[in-house]
Formats: structure tokens, sequence, C-alpha cells
């Protein structure tokens, strides 16, 4: 059993600037989104999709100044998973309705990277205080603080 | 063009128990996610799988005592979107990794639906604080506060 998923646009880096352009049909999908500071995007590491990747299951994952342990792929965030998709959560800088685009901050995924989804942030179910991790993770900075 | 995503478990829900199970060849890659306190939870919304919700762009979200305006589906968290995937943050509170299982708090997904992916959550990039949401939103209590 197998489920289908299809691109509904792409990240798109130029210059300084990093864009999800959502494809026509999905334009008005976009509607109010600018009502929201932070969304969810879930993005196809298409480099990744192969038998190897995905059938990968225990990494070493990388660790910034830290020590890490053999983990598995659901422990930590490898882009080799059996089923690769990406999870960014990003800063909406601006949409653009006529030409499809939402302006972000940054997101962790090449130029021409598929986009499967786009959702809004909602601190409500989205956002953990106090959530604790490995400690090869513990000394991230995070990136979005008030 | 279209991706391959294969289950890789399922919600079980029996009592007041909720559990993800994972699929025996999986097992491994839960490796050291007891490490850390919350996941995301990565889902197959297979009831709304069908090519009407997969078609629909524009809904009116449910508010909880305000009112909303019409929304694009990626300015909401609609069920019915081109990529019926389902986004949950969850409280890990134990695993078993001869059973292959995960136990959860809680998840917005019916007793048998398919698990495509679990991540750890790591505040680093995934909590945001102060981010802001439409107005409709706005009074949602946040579900983990430390």
């Amino acid at each position: 059993m197998s489920f289908d998923v299809y691109p509904i646009g792409h990240v798109e880096k130029t210059g300084d600037i990093t864009r999800i352009r959502v494809e026509r049909r999905y334009c008005e999908a976009l509607l109010n989104l600018d009502r929201f500071s932070h969304a969810i995007v879930l993005w196809w590491i298409d480099k990744r999709d192969t038998p190897r990747d995905r059938s990968t299951i225990v990494v070493v994952p990388k660790a910034y100044g830290r020590i890490p342990e053999k983990s598995g792929v659901f422990a930590c965030r490898s882009p080799a998973r059996p089923n690769p998709i990406g999870h960014s959560v990003v800063r909406v800088l601006s949409i653009d309705m006529d030409e499809c685009v939402v302006v972000v901050d940054q997101i962790d995924a090449y130029n021409g990277t598929p986009v499967i989804d786009i959702k809004p942030y909602m601190p409500s179910s989205d956002r953990v205080d106090g959530a604790t991790v490995a400690p090869w993770f513990d000394n991230l900075d995070p990136r979005y603080t008030s």
C-alpha cells in the first residue's frame, strides 16, 4: 500500500530571497496565510528519495559540539528516512497572491525542492515550552525567540 | 509527477491509551526517541484522501468562539487539502522497543490512521516564541506549557 503525494509548489532561492512558489491551481489556497507570522512547510527531500536512503533505519546524527549516539531515523532529523519528508518552520515575510508566492526568511531545502504542504504555525498546538531533547542536541540555539 | 509515501505504522487507541504502533521493520528507527520529551507525528488523513477533498482549495475554518474568514487550505489546518498529511505534536510517554510502540499523550487522528513519519521535536527549529495567528485562532489555549 502506498499513498500519492503531489508537489504543490517548489522552493525558489535567488540571491538573498527565499520563496515558496505555489502552483497556479493552488494559488487561492494561500488566502489569509498572511495573517500568520510563521508557517510549517513540508517538502520532499527529493535528493534522498532513493531505495538506499529510504531503507536507512539507524544513523549517527549530526551534532554540533556534542557527541551523538547512534539513533533511529525517527529520533533525529536525518534526510535519509522511509518517507523523505522535510519539515521546516519558517517566518512568513510576505505573500503575492498574483504570483502565487510566499516570501519566507529561510528554509533548509535546496532551490527547486518540491513542496508538498504548507500549514499555518499555531502556537496552541505546535509550540512546546520546556521540551527536552537528547543531550547531543541540547546546545542548539533557538531560531525564533521573541 | 507524484511521490510514493508508505505507512510506517498506525495510530492505536485503546481505552485511555494512545499508541503509535510502528511496523516491525522500522522498529530500530525508534532508537533514542525516548531521549526526547515530544515528537512530531505526520499521518495520512486517509478518510479525506478523496478527489473532492484533495481538490478543495478554500474553506471556512473551524474557529472556537471567533468568527473565521474564508481561508485557503494552506492558511488553516483543514483535513481537506491537496496532500492529506496530518501534523501533530505529541508528548512521548514511553517507548517499547520490543513491541515497536510509542505511547503518547494524545493525537488528533482516529484509531487505525496510517502514520508516515515521526520526528523528534527540536525547540531550536520547531518552537516559535511570539508567533501570531489570524484573529479567529487567537483564543486557543496552548497545549504544552511549562
